[in-house]
């Protein structure tokens, strides 16, 4: 199969209706096999303020009760998964939404409750996604669109980090295509000077990071996301590439190889 | 292929904890591929209620404008639908959920704004479902979890009428398989006396179905559902049951034929 190319995008281009359309239409155009997975955006927090529900963050993570799972399953897999769909159909783009729970595509195990107990949030193991119905998607012209909600195969669904989402799918895809693997995000690539938007570093290598790290180059925020680009590189993805949502088809950005 | 079954579920069921897991458990064991449609409850006016965004209701249908779609979509093709999807799939079926635009598995046309405008509502032509898609899930041993959000090809969702869905996926299947519809609902079948829990019609016919209107036996809500039902028989469906909920693997109901 041809080598497909697994899409990130997250709040920056959710939250806003014209960046959201100016990037799908761009998706829409990207050659070859694709695939989306999104993140939620602030319309969670949104709607868990106007019903009353707290929302309470640990280190960036949404800690998830059973109010905030509705909420998140409500946003995330129905509002955000079918817009995106929609119009994704709209562009000739015959998109599908997918939920982790669809097909047992994505199973995850519920985080253990210590030292922090963040309720119903599910890790996931990319050796568990189920490779063969993306496959069969892809080859039937389909392309996948992934929210983060996965689910525990004992009846309850979970919230899922979008980024682990997309780095196990592209994973999983390394098992039957050539894996590429983008996150699209506000910046034009990972910054060596984060207030100069031209020091994008355009290659990070095990070689490199450490010193870019110790540099302080890349920051705190960052260093998860490339620890796992890192990961997905050395799982089989073929490349990881963070750059800004605007620049989708352009070259650029920064490329991550093991 | 096996006949197929394509069981509608409505909010009796689905506003019902109990219910629904009673209701899984049986159509998990129910034998062959089978396919679920289901209707909204009254998550979606509570959500409504919760958001201050009034409900109209106009001969029973909920008038759609952009806040009430995005909420039906959210508490439909959401929460509802991955519920439901979720519960299967620890009763070891393997479902996948779908709204109409997924695939564009059920393009509508939404419906002109004289002499009501029902706003975001859409009309489902079941000549124009993608049959190809279901029967390829189905043929992978995947059972279909539809709920009733369609779109219009344009980029916008629309709210559909649920038990119309169910009409138009039953006719679809009868393009390549033997295709049968059960509607559950609250009560055993269509009562020739309401009052009178048994006396269920078991078969309702062309010939029948002047005589029971005319006498009055045949109720007003219920008349829309039959002439779904003999419609649907009419174009390529087997066989139409309404029964309940609670007896999905009993035999009884009222059957409807051409």
């Amino acid at each position: 199969m041809k080598a497909v190319t697994i899409v990130k995008i997250g709040g920056n281009v959710i939250d806003s209706p014209e960046a959201l359309s100016a990037f799908l239409a761009d998706f829409a155009r990207l050659e070859g096999p694709k695939v989306i997975v999104h993140g939620g955006g602030k319309e969670a927090t949104r709607l868990s303020a106007a019903l009353g529900v707290e929302t309470t963050m640990i280190d960036g993570r949404r800690v998830t009760d059973r109010d905030t799972l509705d909420i998140v399953t409500m946003v995330y897999a129905g509002l955000i998964n079918k817009r995106i769909v929609a119009m994704l159909q709209s562009l000739g783009c015959n998109a599908i939404g997918l939920c982790g729970a669809d097909g047992n595509v994505i199973p995850a195990r519920r985080r253990k409750p210590e030292p922090v107990d963040y309720g119903y949030v599910g890790d996931i193991d990319p050796t568990r996604i189920n490779a063969a119905l993306i496959s069969r998607l892809i080859e039937d012209g389909i392309c996948p669109v992934f929210c983060a909600i996965t689910h525990d195969k004992k009846g309850s669904l979970l919230n899922s980090n979008a980024d682990s989402v997309a780095s196990a799918v592209a994973v999983a895809v390394s098992s039957f295509a050539p894996s590429r693997l983008v996150f699209c995000f506000e910046k034009a690539g990972v910054l060596a000077d984060v207030d100069d938007p031209d020091s994008v570093i355009p290659l990070i290598t095990p070689a490199n990071y450490a010193t870019l790290r110790e540099s302080g180059a890349i920051s705190k925020g960052m260093i998860p996301k490339i620890d796992n680009a890192m990961l997905a590189t050395r799982s089989g993805v073929e490349s990881v590439t963070i750059k800004s949502s605007g620049a989708l088809l352009a070259d650029g950005g920064t490329t991550i190889t093991a």
